[in-house]
């Protein structure tokens, strides 16, 4: 398959710390329920699980933010429950109560039974999604593919949706851990070949989404959340049809363990908004690229404080290369879509200034 | 009012950094719905306000963990939104949702309507349960008061109960910060005056729980939250009755700062299980003492791995004078009380073998 190249590529160059005209910008959920124009596609698809196997409207919504904001990468609109989807466990939404799974994992034996699912099968309205994304974006920006971490995976499996405690996948993490690590070490595989996929079928950077790994204790998270995302950096095609293929990995309540996290050998880290960003960049020195922090809940303040927010964040992070301007996690559904082009806009303009006062 | 002397004082020497025989260990929510006797008294009182409400009830709630374990302190049985409470915005708990204020606080001229309550009158009921548990706990062990923090309570009252994304307050905060600077140094004045008055009525150490100070971006974290700590920390009576009253801030999520924390002049942090606790003292050295810091679901775990849990913590910490035992959170509902007892007798027996090895 051929595609045209690629005519903005400062995402790209940001996330492996070389030199960009200004700061790279694109937003958690940017294709999400703030947007209108999002909401009247997610009621024709009937749901939300629908909307996401439908290759022409994830696609469609994927492009939709990029059509108001001047956003320097696309976003592959999908779920990170994919691939628990895919081994069988029965994935639905109920209304308010986000997602469930109608056959938790609960036992050694439940784990037995799931294995690694072929993305050219049971995955493959993924990767039929990101060649048309890749086909509609026609080089405008690069297109970004995305998992969820094998430790969050692992959550809404043994739990059954969503959690407030962790209660039974913890309490497998303790009295069963050889358990726990054969379901890790299954998503971690099952990980690494959907991505692998997603690269082949066009996707130009990856990003792993590890949301629950900030619930552990400094070695559960060593253990059980890093320890599969770097198995999964290690055999990921970092370079394809003669680009290469940054990683990204963003920990939400992660900050203390950054310097971990830069040592799998991933391009750039995710940071929430629970640390600044020049002690992040402190602390891992030029090793990875950092890819954030602003609150989301930025967006509720007026387009001046916004602005001076952007302001402070790419100031902090000062004149150097690697960094990507992004929230601290997805963008609020309700939030007013003009704030965003705020952002952007201020991103774009600071990140410019920034690099011109470079000695 | 005259009580009976301490008989048990490791809790009050170890906060305050002295040396005890091993160390002591008492449990956040130790008081609760995983003991059956508490669900009893729980449906005889009728809601959840109505047994903090009932000074009688209340005490017995207290002291009923102390019957099962041999724990170092008691902990008054109430709820941290008392003072917004006593600050008539009506207060409601709705079954599997939490707290609920009727009147949220949503503007400058809503925050203008209230004022300090008088701990003597609407808290009346509090301060009269702490009288009530000090004089029946007869000196076996410290009764131990406490308050949610100005920033913790700010975002329940103005949010009108538990958030997911903290969009009103933080609204608030980044467009009209003064009218919250407003709210919280009402709050902070409103918990020194409860927590004097506790301190007054019996309580022999006070503990302010910033539940939620963790989603805060770390400038705001400082100006706050730990700002208005530090203001009380600052005002509080530190001796009553001939004895020393330590104070102890716990911030969920707040590891990242505890270097700040520490710096308030509080005599003790409470830790989460986010940090590893030799860790923490390296990083405040010897200012103050720690209290933490196990995750709760390893009560899930057997007794085998639990007690192995504790060894850890304990040897982790080493053989200092000023740590804690606690979990990082509260206990959760669905406990066996059974593994709680073996966590409060691995704690004293590692506790006191720690010692012996100091040389």
């Amino acid at each position: 398959m051929s595609f045209t190249p690629l005519r903005n590529d400062r995402l790209i160059k940001a996330l492996l710390r070389q030199p960009t005209d200004t700061t790279p910008v694109w937003i958690m959920r940017q294709a999400g329920r703030y947007l209108p124009e999002y909401r009247e596609i997610r009621k024709q698809a009937g749901s939300f699980l629908d909307l996401c196997k439908n290759k022409e409207l994830a696609c469609e919504v994927t492009l939709q933010p990029l059509r108001r904001f001047d956003l320097d990468a696309a976003i592959l609109f999908s779920d990170i429950l994919t691939i628990p989807d895919a081994m069988g466990l029965g994935l639905y939404f109920s209304e308010g109560e986000g997602p469930k799974f109608e056959r938790p994992l609960r036992s050694q034996a439940d784990i037995e039974k799931i294995g690694v699912p072929d993305p050219g099968e049971s995955l493959r309205y993924v990767t039929d999604a990101v060649t048309l994304i890749r086909q509609e974006l026609d080089g405008k920006v690069p297109l970004i593919g995305f998992s969820g971490s094998p430790w969050t995976l692992s959550t809404y499996m043994v739990e059954g949706g969503s959690s407030k405690d962790y209660r039974f996948v913890k309490g497998m993490m303790y009295n069963n851990p050889k358990a726990l690590h054969q379901l890790l070490d299954t998503l971690a595989s099952s990980v690494t070949a959907y991505l692998n996929a997603q690269i082949e079928a066009g996707a130009q950077a990856v990003m792993i989404f590890d949301t629950w790994g900030g619930v552990l204790s400094p070695e559960c998270y060593r253990d059980y959340s890093l320890n599969y995302m770097q198995q999964i950096v290690s055999q990921l095609k970092r370079s394809h049809d003669g680009q290469t293929i940054p990683v990204t990995l963003f920990t939400k309540g992660g900050a203390q363990w950054i310097e971990a996290t830069a040592d799998t050998g991933c391009d750039a880290i995710g940071l929430d908004w629970t640390i600044n960003i020049d002690e992040a960049r402190q602390r891992v020195g030029n090793s990875v690229a950092l890819q954030g922090n602003m609150d989301p809940c930025t967006l509720y303040a007026s387009p001046e404080i916004i602005t001076a927010a952007v302001k402070k964040i790419i100031t902090d992070f000062g004149a150097h290369d690697g960094h990507v301007f992004n929230l601290g996690h997805g963008i609020h559904p309700t939030v007013n879509p003009d704030h965003l082009a705020v952002v952007v806009d201020s991103v774009h303009k600071y990140g410019h200034q920034i690099r011109q006062t470079k000695i």
